[in-house]
């Protein structure tokens, strides 16, 4: 059996819930957790001070990216992703899987690997399952995930079948070479499979009962949050956590809007990672507790309150909405960098508050008031 | 005679260059001083926190911008410039006289004021100079500027001369409307008179001389650092420094670069301020003790050293050029924070240098040895 990395610490009287701590090679990771996204080796807008104030233990960086730009041999040669960046907790890097299906303008799937296109200078490159091991360990993340065949909503039965075929292949193959990389201890990273299935719940079974069997210290739920309705994701998100073990990590990624992180903790998900936050901010869309507000409408013109009157973080207790929407209208980046701190503080104390209800065995009720106030307050009279 | 804000310190025994310190509503600012510039209400991808972590102990800001955007009436409301953007030390504003000449799609000077039309929306405004003083109380400006009228490199003498003429009685207009507006005690602002008369000595005497007699707190040196060639901008700035009385702070407009900075203490000058270390930071030229380097080109992709081994900058403590060099390729906002805190801190700490030396009576070696490393170093080789 696979090392343990993932203990539960409590589990929520009401409901799936559960706090926990993941040990990785970077410091334990108090669960559920947020992770915000860095794509290119930075969380947009964000210094890496940003982070440690807000408090994430863990950050999520893009393989495909930083594999084409700057290339593995810069980072190598900068001894690693962590000291390239200057950020000394964890790194989670996804496999580019993603990003060869959603970014790259040609790509070819076949049993040894996707073949892609840069979408950056049109260069061929290939992403076998052996090879995206061997980066992320170059990379030095903490959690590395394998390649993985992605699927949109929608793709019929047969394809979403294929796709998990190869997909179990390519996880025995990532699993190998993960098992030799860290063969001899130095590199530590922790390899994560990942449940695919598309929206067929027979194919979501057995691609989980295939991940479980692999036992990697870590599984991913991929293929959920891809644009179906949110009781569609409901229903699969529930349906294939159900599968999995207790005692391991269980991660869905792309999903970071509170309704969504909500109902993924509800249902005993421990990790989740977005760009909304940072992308909506950089857009002038503010998280409040009374629901998300547009910064730039003209309502907010004279309004000298905080963006959340409730937030404790730097930009509620200094700025006002007035300020902020001007930084807005004028295009300044103190725009960008204010509102990215403020939806990544206000999501990290959204997980925070999550861990105590759990904690305490009132989840469900938090859960409760809580969507009440955010889906019925500002932004419905914006 | 007007009220005594400034006291020299020291002055250099190789040159004209002194210390001194200007006792201003928010704090007292120590001279010779570089001024970030805050358009808009913030130095540009910088944080107030950041200025004060390099020890900035005044910004400017420009009148014609606020006066726009977010307009006079908003910043009222919120209490002052330095409440609506968070900032407890000082702040000088222009009088918006250069942006209406440099931005404006229509003006047209009468002595009456400055008729213009708005570049954001083509709104019509007149800016007469009581309505200047009126709107810098109103932003509470620590430091405000007359407004003037601009002339560019090759006016010919017979502009020339009418926009000192009418400088002159808007100065004393200004002056008028600034202590009605002091009389109570609330608003402490201190009004700066502006040095005309292009490249003319005679009408630049003329102006300076009108401008002494006005007796305001301070003097700027305007209409310089226009484009002309560096030994026009030092055979003017000498000439007029030389005209004015010892026991004022003199201030040079826009001026940025270590060449221009050094060069005008050297003559005698206080205070400066430009956007070229915050503009050319936003587009990948980084200061550096050898001449600045274009972080963009490929000799830097392996470079793991900092963009200046002497800097004792966060920037230069945890960051290498390699990353910066990545984080510009992929047009990450990180770039602009991080260039643009490098180049206030390398320019915060050559002026720092220089007060040092000119208390030790070695300013003059002190520039030639910077001047020779800057001019010579990597720069050149790049």
């Amino acid at each position: 059996m696979s090392e343990t990395i993932f203990s539960v610490v409590h589990k929520d009287a009401s409901s799936k819930a559960r706090t926990g701590i993941i040990q990785l090679p970077h410091g334990p990771v108090e669960t559920p957790v947020f992770m915000p996204v860095g794509t290119n080796g930075t969380v947009k807008a964000i210094t890496v001070d940003d982070l440690h104030e807000i408090g994430f233990q863990i950050i999520l960086s893009n393989t495909y990216h930083l594999y084409l730009r700057p290339g593995t041999g810069v980072i190598d040669a900068a001894g690693g992703l962590h000291r390239f960046i200057h950020w000394d907790k964890n790194i989670l890097t996804d496999s580019g899987g993603f990003q060869v299906f959603s970014l790259a303008p040609f790509r070819k799937i076949t049993e040894g690997g996707a073949k892609f296109r840069s979408h950056i200078d049109g260069s061929y490159h290939l992403l076998s399952p052996e090879r995206v091991v061997e980066i992320q360990s170059i990379l030095g993340s903490d959690i590395q995930m394998q390649l993985d065949v992605c699927t949109s909503y929608g793709t019929n039965y047969k394809d979403a079948e294929k796709a998990l075929i190869i997909t179990d292949k390519w996880l025995k193959r990532a699993k190998s070479a993960w098992e030799a990389v860290t063969d001899d201890g130095i590199y530590q990273g922790k390899l994560f499979a990942i449940v695919q299935g598309n929206f067929y719940k027979d194919l979501r079974q057995r691609s989980a009962e295939l991940v479980v069997a692999a036992d990697t210290p870590g599984i991913a739920i991929g293929g959920l949050s891809v644009g179906e309705p949110f009781e569609v994701f409901t229903e699969y998100l529930q349906y294939t956590t159900a599968l999995l073990p207790e005692h391991k990590p269980r991660y869905v990624m792309g999903i970071g809007t509170p309704e969504f992180i909500l109902e993924a903790i509800e249902q005993g998900v421990d990790m989740f990672d977005c760009v909304f936050p940072t992308r909506t901010g950089r857009n002038g869309l503010l998280f409040t507790r009374q629901g998300p507000i547009t910064i730039k409408k003209g309502k907010y013109e004279y309004d000298f309150n905080p963006i959340d009157e409730e937030c404790t973080c730097k930009v509620c207790r200094n700025y006002s909405r007035s300020y902020l929407r001007h930084l807005y209208r004028t295009g300044e980046i103190l725009s960008s960098i204010l509102a990215s701190y403020h939806n990544l503080y206000f999501l990290h104390d959204l997980v925070r508050s999550a861990r105590r209800a759990i904690q305490e065995n009132r989840y469900t009720s938090f859960k409760k008031d809580f969507l009440y106030s955010y889906k019925s307050g500002t932004s419905k009279n914006e």
